[in-house]
C-alpha cells in the first residue's frame, strides 16, 4: 500500500534506466528495492536522490561503509522509518556489521534515547565548555 | 533555566559522591558536566543513568567509543535534543573523531533524514528480501 | 489491527449518526474513512474531532483547501503517521493537487527534513533579524 | 526570541479581555503565562485553543488535573517542547506532583523512550492478542 | 516481518529461561508478548531491558501501574511506536484503565500534541517563573 | 552556542565566496543569515547544501516560492528545529505571506499534530481506497 504507484515498464524510460543501471552497476546487484520502483514515477526526483545516496553512501569518504550504514539506522529508527530501518540494517550486514556490533548499536541508540528524553524532561543547561563557537 | 534546582554541596551525599566520584575516575576529568549536577536531586535516578551510561558507553564492546559517540550524536539530532547534541559532539572529538568524519557524519545524518521523509511520504513497502525473521 | 474496535451499528446512537451525517453532507460522500468509524467508539470525541477537522479544514479561510491538505501531508510525514499522509495525499489529490506539484511538496518536505537535522546537528544560533518580537 | 509579536495593550481588544478574564478565573491567577500573550496577536486562534485548553485541562474529567498534567509533561518531553515542558512540570506541582511522582514519571518517560527506539529498531510484529478490533 | 529471527528452542539458552521464568512470575502470565522472543536472541540485551522494565514497571513505586502504563502509552505515541501503543494500551487496561480513562488521555494526548506544536511554531519564551533552577 | 566554529575571513577560501556571492545574488541580499557561515567551516557541505537549497526553494517549479516557505515551516515545526522554524517564517513572510495565512497555517499545524497523535493512540488501519499501489 502506498501513495504512488510505480510505473509498469519503467526502463522504457531513459532517464528511469540510466539511473537503475547505475544503481546496478554501484551495487553489483540484479534486482533494486521497492524505494526506487517507486521513485521511477518521478524521473527527475529519482535522478536527484540516487546522486545523493550514491555520494554519501557509495563514495570513499572519512568514514567507513559500515558506519554509515550503523549511522543510518540510528537516524531512521529515531525517525521512525520502518522502511529505511529495515534497508539499512541489512545494507549494514551486508558491508559486515556483526551480530556483536548490532547489538551494540542498538544499546547505544535506546540508551541515547532515554537520555535525550531525560534532559529534555529536565531541561539541563548546556555547559559552556561545550561551546566551539568563539565567535558569539 | 531547568526544571529542577541541582542540589548544592550535592556531595554532602554519600550516594551522589560515589557516582560522582566513579563518573571522575572512570572519565579522568576533574569537573561533570550540567546533566549530573542536575540529576544529584534524585539520587536514585542519579545512580541508574550512570551505571546505564558507564555500561553502554564507558565499556569495552564491539564497537568503539568514538563510533559509539558518533552514534549517540545522529540519534540525540533526530531527537532534537541540543544538550544531548553538544555533550556528545564534544565527547565524539574527544575521543578522536576529525574533522572530516564530523563533516561525513553530518552529510549521512541529514541524507537519513531526508530519505527517511521521502519514504515515509510515499509509503513505500518493506521489501520481502530485507526480512530476517523466519519465524513469520 | 487496532486498540479500540470500532462499534457495530454506530449509527444507533444519535450523537454518532448526527456526525456520520454532517460529514457526507460537508465532503459530499457515501462512505467514510475508517477514522471515524474507530471513533464512533467515543462518540464525545468523535464530536470534537469532527467539529475541528470542519472548521480548520473544510471552512472558507485564507488558505485554499489544496494547501491546506498539503500542509497537513508535511506535517503528518515528519511525525511519521502512516494513515494521516495517506488519507490527506488521497484529499490533497482530489482537491486538485497534480502530479508535479505532489512532486514539489516532497522535495520540500525532504529538503526541510535534511536542513532541520543540520542545522540541530551544527546548533546554529538564531539570527537576531529573524526576532519579531520587540518586547523581549 | 518569537516569530511574533505581542500585542501591547492586548486587552484592549474586548476578545482577548474576555479570554485573559476567563483564563485568570478558571486558573484563579492574576497574570498569564507567556503563550496566551503571544496569541493575543491572533484573536480567534486565542479562543479556539484556550477553549480546547480548558474543556481538556480545567473541567472535571476521569482522570484528575494532576494526572492530565503529567500526561501533557510526557508528551511534550517526546516532542522536544521545551517551553511545555517547563510549563505543565509547574502546573504539574502546582496541582500536587510530589518529587518521588516526578522522579518515577522521569524514569516512565525514560523507559519508554528506551524501548521505542529498541522495538523500532527491531521492528518487532504486533501480537495478536494486542488486537481489540473485531471487524477487520 | 523484522530485522532480526527469534531463536528457535530459545529456552534452551539458560540466560534466556531465567529471565523468560521471571517475566512469566512477575507478571503471572504463560505465554510472553513477541519483544521478548525477538530480544532472546541477544541475551545480554534481554537481560537488560527486562531488568529495567522490570524495576520501573513492576515495582512499587510513587506512581500507581495504571498511572504508569498511561504515561507509557503517551510517550509511545509521541513516538509513533506501533508496538508499544499496542502493547502498552493492552497492560494499562489489564491494570484498570477504563473506557472513560482512555478516552480522557486521548484528549490530553492530542492536545499537547497540538499546543506543543502551536508553541514551537510561535517560539514562545519561556516564562521565568517556570525557572526552578536558583543556581542558574 | 554551536558545536562549530565559523571561519573568520571565510571568504578568503574562494569555494566559500563563490557561494557566498551565488546567495547574494540570487537572494538579492547583502548579509547571509548564520547557517552559512557556520557551514562555510566545511566548504563542501556548504556548496553541496545550498545547490540543494537553490534547486528547490529558489527555482520555479510547480508550488509557488510562498507556499514552499509554508511546507517547510510545517516540517520544521513538527520536527522541533528552532532555527528553521525562524528562518523560514521570515522567508515566507518576505515572500507575501499576509497574517491571516500565517494564523491558518498554524491552524493546520496544530489540528494535522492533534489528528495525528489520534490515529496513532487509535492505531486505525489504512482504508483501502487510499491505496494508489496497483502492483501490490
Amino acid at each position: 500500500m502506498s501513495t504512488v504507484c510505480p510505473p509498469q515498464n519503467a526502463e522504457s524510460d531513459p532517464r528511469v534506466k540510466a539511473v537503475f543501471d547505475d544503481i546496478r552497476a554501484t551495487r553489483k546487484v540484479d534486482t533494486l528495492n521497492n524505494l526506487w520502483h517507486y521513485l521511477a514515477a518521478t524521473p527527475g526526483l529519482l535522478e536527484e536522490v540516487w546522486a545523493d545516496v550514491k555520494t554519501v553512501m557509495a563514495t570513499e569518504s572519512a568514514l567507513d561503509s559500515k558506519t554509515k550504514e550503523m549511522l543510518y539506522i540510528a537516524v531512521s529508527v529515531a525517525n521512525s522509518c520502518s522502511y529505511c530501518v529495515h534497508s539499512h540494517t541489512a545494507a549494514a550486514r551486508a558491508r559486515g556489521m556483526t551480530n556483536d556490533e548490532y547489538e551494540d548499536l542498538l544499546r547505544v541508540v535506546t540508551l541515547a534515547a532515554r537520555t535525550n528524553h531525560l534532559v529534555t524532561g529536565l531541561q539541563v543547561p548546556v555547559d559552556a565548555m561545550f561551546d566551539q563557537d568563539q565567535s558569539s
